[in-house]
């Protein structure tokens, strides 16, 4: 993920505290943190999202689970966790979701790998892919050609999540690995886009 | 809730199971469960739904925590529990969201209980209010005149969750009170359309 060092400007603020409701000792973030324990804390306990769009990890690095963090207040670790089979309580690092173009948000789905089998367009935001018509749980690949997304493994935006970017990889993942670290599953039933 | 009884169609089906991954004894439902204690379940541990949206809720009777479900697999409580302070367990009633019109839906917020104070207009959705200029955290009352809605209490659609409906109540939600049995908070940070 060291394409998205150097990554810094007044688009993106995040304000991290090292206790829940905004307590306790606190720090300013206008670009990545690769390891929060690099800065003192154990732990983000809490976060506001004060502008731009930023993805979360469990692990330092960038590694396991991803949270989408969009503007406004996480008090607890509920705020950001998803409803996953085991429930991360830890952020131990963040970036900026990095996309040049967030208006016209263009992505293709694949029912396989290497952008194989059936695909779908998608233009907007599907809280379930199954009632826009994809016969599947599953996707296969995936290639975002304008904007950034957040997949989802259940409907109504629930499970684990993976951000994907059009200004990353070219915006191709030609595998679900590609996803990140912790991506063992196909099962992708709802996306949106993210918005600014 | 009795004004919804009797809403019998092919437009809602949802398949029950009473234990995880769609295993144990299965039921079809396609209009509202008041009890699924009654159809001989002590609980509903996956569900399918085939059509329509529906909204769940923790306890008999419509009351408790809520869920929108929509169209897709929910394999077991994870998939349809929001990331909330304490996580529901249960799915005991349900019913199917009533909505006329998804097409154009539209939904305005008051700053302040009774539709008084600063508002705004939705027509789409928002993963974070507060991106969109909507200055607090909190949401007074809302008026939904077209469409079904989900308000959430954190960014991203996550914590607590409210189904409103221009269907029910005229749309006019005056007081957070109304959103639910469980509504203690009037944190709304996210608001999506409900999409068929």
């Amino acid at each position: 993920m060291s394409h998205h060092s150097g990554k810094v400007s007044g688009l993106w603020k995040i304000v991290a505290w090292d206790e829940p409701a905004f307590q306790g000792r606190k720090h300013e973030f206008t670009s990545e943190c690769y390891d929060i324990t690099l800065c003192g804390f154990d732990n983000v306990c809490s976060a506001r999202v004060e502008s731009g769009t930023w993805v979360g990890f469990e692990h330092p690095g960038f590694q396991g689970q991803q949270f989408v963090l969009e503007q406004g207040d996480y008090p607890c670790w509920e705020a950001w966790s998803g409803s996953n089979a085991y429930h991360a309580h830890r952020l131990s690092s963040f970036r900026p979701v990095s996309c040049a173009n967030h208006r016209e948000s263009k992505m293709t789905i694949f029912e396989q790998e290497n952008f194989m089998g059936r695909k779908g367009e998608l233009s907007d935001d599907y809280p379930s892919l199954k009632a826009m018509g994809w016969g599947s749980n599953e996707v296969g690949s995936l290639r975002a050609s304008s904007g950034a997304w957040v997949c989802f493994q259940f409907p109504g935006y629930r499970g684990f999540q993976y951000v994907v970017e059009s200004d990353c990889h070219g915006g191709e993942y030609k595998h679900v690995r590609e996803l990140g670290s912790h991506a063992q599953t196909s099962q992708v039933q709802s996306i949106r886009r993210v918005q600014h």
